[in-house]
């Protein structure tokens, strides 16, 4: 294995076929403001109390069960538990990467050695299957989450791969793999998993060794995927694990939505690593139109509580959202993996409103509980979970420290730890900055190498600053992403100011230590308008500022009905002075009415409406920093004044 | 047990707490129209086929299995398939009171002699528990169906109590029930069933046969319910099985909305049978609250196909409406029993709005496929099940033959059997017609007796016509209802014609043979429109043309996409001339437009949407029709022209 695969990022294509290059996750520094918030929240309480969960619910105790062959009688939990553990590792060894944590490299070392107890002689690895008195391994395929566990644990090893992590770990791993290719070869049998993961870990295992079998055995699942493999499910059919039609003959992501995500981002990385343009054509026309059609505006994903899926197109209720933490993430993925394929910015946009909206909204503001759904509406205040209690998935608008499927926590922790690594690019020209935050970039790019410094505020306001802090003299360009949110944006180099349109923006200077661009983005809070086939939001408009969506939640006005509240959209947007009591946050303030209603009866009429409307103004918060106040009831999107007026009669 | 109790009659309160009394099934004799074809389509299409599935999946041959001690190895099917057999055995009881129909009797016998095999010596009888090699009775009571099942079997055995069935059938049930209640009394086990049903079954037993321990044991179980006795669900908790509260504490139906309605008629008849006024008010506080914001405009409710439960107030998407066949079943059961009780017009009204729209809508034309299902939209055709396969419950718009759960088609073919004794009531001052259909009506209130004759093509037009056939020419009160819908009515007594309001319309007469009472009910089409809380719905308009809902289906305009399609509600609606290929259906015409949409990228933009409107003529039908002419797109909810026309810029 070289240097160069071997760096910290968490994806990591082989330059030949992409049109960018992903960073190491050291690259770009990030040293204050938004995210650097974010990752030390990560790194004092997410990643520790991911930890203790684990221990304390006694899904750690099972590898030593296992050790032990006490499963039988001993083993608790769900039986993709395992996979859980694997997260978390993969985060500390991130994290680690990021800031020397010694604590985490001890943990990793100690948890490595339960794994190692755990292995069979075989390679096979799994603390609910294939043990005396347990069920058989591969007994299960729709729904046993075996190599959905050992993608996990690929995916771990990836991380310590690339981060110097021990070689026990890497070895763990790599007898896994080859344990899946000689059960699961050409040759083997002739299944797949209900719940993709092992493609995408497959292919970065093989990234990360050079070892060929791994990428092969990845292509062998994706292809062998969408042949009626597996049994039928009372969730939408096989259209729920992505087993009706074949990836490459797909129309649109369906089904379970973290299962066509991860499917996705395999299939691209097999698609990426074996030159198969056919397969990443279709893919990426599977996710296009995902975004175009069954997409939230906080870029969650997946409509129906029912098998936690995507909905049919424009089937997008803002109540029964189910936007799982976990599809953000996953869709990020997705979305990385195109952007470094196609250089698109409209990768870059969806990244950048799936992190601000659907991913930061999961963890509360202690780190400690999290969403597991990320609806965009609650009627009606929640009930706080018991304290210590692991909750099933919670769906009334409340976090909970733990869930029985606990998929979130780890997969914010592992996401949060490696952010770094899905900031910037590079090509061969230069350096392109997609995402913004405060730090120092130092990367390479062709044979030359260059230092720079990024100084903003951003999300609270848009000014960015890019500092060249080193550089050979030569001339390369510096491309900087301007959102499609930004309508308008200044770009100043070398104290030459232009408007620039959304979009990437380019600069090919011979840099100079010393220069630097700034980058003015328009901050002004704006209304947005969704496509009128998305019944739910029918004349209704949702308030965003910068890469934030808002929110109207009720703490901040306790005495309004937030199922009557309308919007003017012709009164603006203003910053609010109130202190809401959320750190860190820019409220807005609006103006609209409160909708009287005349009736408590049967509710549909052959009369329109009566409307009496009493004005009112509100405060508007960024959706991820709800209900930290307590149980509430919020909506993002609001029914439009103007339009609730021609609804009805005076 | 007297003539009184064992009377042929669907629900049978003791006379003394209720305001109205039911009618025997067989005092109102359907003679021709839309009951009359439905009826027919039940005894020669809908129950054969509920019979001969029950045989070719395996269900009945359980009993078999049970006798000859085979279960262990050859039972087939979910667990609570024994009641379906139940179900189909009371709707052939019903049938062959309704007009004597001496297979299905045959049939019943046959029946009969299987489950006396298999009973055990104490009473208890099911296929999937209880045997050697099985699970053990009673060891799951969240999810077992045990009581569940006995409740079913209890309702098959009134029915042949009512109808002279086989005494075989009712010493089973009574042999089941003494062994509930020697199992589950205010000594024994301490637990309910996961699934109410055994509550209203055993105070229906109870009626059948004064049997004072059954009314007992049923108020037992409503009274054990909601002091969280079950374990907790992933379905929203215990609320999935209204375990949360108790009954009587309860402000709204929650959960599984079978389960709640189910539960709700099991507390109405306790309360009814014991005097219990508290318990009374309360459920009908559940029940009016339940109707006032959770109910669909078809009568549907369930709004969550996740655990088949109700949602949040308002929370009512069309799209994602569950609006179970059981649910709307069960809850004809529950307002029929309110309307017994407190004889209030708003129950009659209302379950004649879930006949037309949510019950005649699972059957197809043939009666040989069924929806389990009932959304109130449709946006991408689904594909038709194949032949001969059970289908899980199906949501894509498409009927089937049988489910895996197949609760549907044998609930409605009971509810269809039973039809004629939810039609009229009595109280000792004369007769109460509540629904419309053609036919002879011959009864006894108080001490008396009157025959009438019904002329009606209800629901095709309004004009009902009753005609005294036989009376003694003392004073009495013949009663009609005027349902909510109808703004305007002509009662014409002895040629004097009046308008009438809403509500029930009474005429106390010294009546004589040959007297006729016409009721003339305002028939125009008429839009409708929706609370604004409920925001799948916002800005738009549904049709209805008397107690029927209309709907938009694809194969009547091909060329529009019906997602893009608005009414202009100002152009009124006109009966369509159009032959739209169903049979005994008024189409109607209606305008509006089609929508232009400029975009196929990101759905939400800051810019107002653009408007571009192309002027369209659309053809509605009943939405219980939709789906009978091929996989089709469907909309009940159409977005109003004019509140379109205020949402988008010019």
């Amino acid at each position: 294995m070289t240097t160069t695969l071997s760096a910290a990022v968490p994806v990591d294509p082989r330059t030949s076929s992409g049109a960018l290059r992903p960073l190491a996750l050291t690259d770009y520094r990030i040293s204050g403001g938004f995210w650097a918030d974010r990752q030390r929240l990560n790194r004092e309480s997410i990643i520790p109390h991911c930890d203790n969960s684990l221990e304390r619910v006694g899904w750690i105790e099972n590898f030593r069960a296992a050790a032990r062959s006490t499963l039988a009688t001993e083993r608790v939990g769900r039986l993709f538990t395992d996979s859980e553990i694997y997260k978390t590792i993969e985060a500390m060894a991130w994290e680690n990467a990021r800031e020397s944590a010694p604590e985490f490299t001890e943990r990793i070392v100690a948890l490595t050695e339960l794994l190692q107890a755990a292995q069979a002689s075989d390679g096979y690895l799994n603390t609910y299957y294939g043990y005396d008195g347990g069920p058989d391994r591969y007994s299960d395929m729709e729904w046993g989450h075996e190599l959905y566990c050992f993608g996990h644990l690929l995916q771990a090893a990836v991380a310590a791969i690339r981060t110097g992590g021990p070689e026990d770990l890497i070895d763990i791993a790599r007898r896994v793999a080859d344990h899946i290719c000689a059960e699961f070869g050409e040759d083997g049998r002739q299944t797949i998993d209900g719940h993709p993961e092992i493609e995408t870990a497959l292919v970065e295992l093989y990234r990360s060794t050079g070892e060929h079998r791994y990428l092969e055995q990845a292509r062998i699942f994706v292809e062998r995927r969408g042949h009626k493999t597996l049994g039928d499910t009372m969730f939408k059919g096989r259209d729920y694990y992505q087993d009706n039609v074949p990836v490459r003959d797909a129309a649109v992501l369906v089904g379970h939505s973290v299962r066509a995500l991860y499917l996705a981002a395999g299939a691209i990385d097999v698609a990426v690593e074996t030159g198969d343009v056919a397969l990443m054509s279709a893919v990426k026309a599977q996710y296009d139109r995902t975004l175009d059609r069954r997409t939230y505006l906080t870029g969650g994903m997946g409509s129906n509580h029912h098998g936690e899926t995507y909905g049919d197109d424009f089937e997008l209720p803002s109540e029964r959202a189910y936007a799982e933490t976990c599809a953000a993430v996953a869709s990020v993925h997705v979305a990385w993996r195109l952007l470094l394929a196609t250089g698109e910015t409209r990768y870059a946009d969806l990244i950048e409103r799936t992190l601000y909206n659907s991913i930061v909204s999961s963890p509360s503001a202690d780190g400690r509980s999290f969403f597991y759904v990320n609806a965009l509406q609650r009627r009606a205040p929640g009930i706080d979970p018991e304290p210590g209690v692991p909750s099933l998935r919670r769906t009334d608008g409340t976090r909970a420290e733990w869930f029985t499927t606990s998929c979130c926590p780890t997969n914010l922790a592992r996401t949060l730890a490696s952010l770094g690594g899905y900031l910037a690019t590079t090509d061969d020209d230069g350096i392109q900055i997609h995402q913004y935050a405060a730090g120092a970039l130092d990367t390479a790019f062709g044979n030359r190498r260059a230092r720079l410094d990024v100084t903003t505020t951003y999300p609270n306001d848009g000014v960015i600053t890019v500092t060249v802090a080193e550089t050979d003299g030569e001339e390369w360009t510096l491309s900087l992403r301007v959102p499609a949110w930004s309508k308008e944006a200044k770009l100043t180099v070398a104290g030459e100011e232009k408007l620039v349109i959304s979009g990437t923006v380019s600069v090919t200077r011979a840099w100079k230590t010393g220069d630097t661009v700034e980058l003015r983005l328009d901050m002004r809070p704006r209304f947005v308008y969704a496509d009128p086939r998305i019944d739910d939001v029918r004349g209704c408009a949702a308030v965003e500022r910068g890469p934030l969506v808002y929110a109207l939640e009720s703490p901040d006005q306790p005495e309004l009905d937030l199922d009557l509240v309308t919007i003017d959209t012709s009164a603006g947007l203003h910053d609010s002075a109130s202190d809401v009591g959320l750190e860190g946050i820019v409220p807005l303030l609006a103006r609209g009415a409160e909708r009287a209603i005349d009736h408590d009866d049967w509710p549909y009429s052959g009369a329109v409406p009566k409307g009496t409307n009493r004005p009112v103004e509100f405060t508007l918060i960024p959706y991820y920093s709800w209900a930290n106040r307590g149980a509430s009831t919020m909506r993002v999107w609001i029914p439009r004044l103007d339009v609730a007026e021609a609804e009805v009669t005076k």
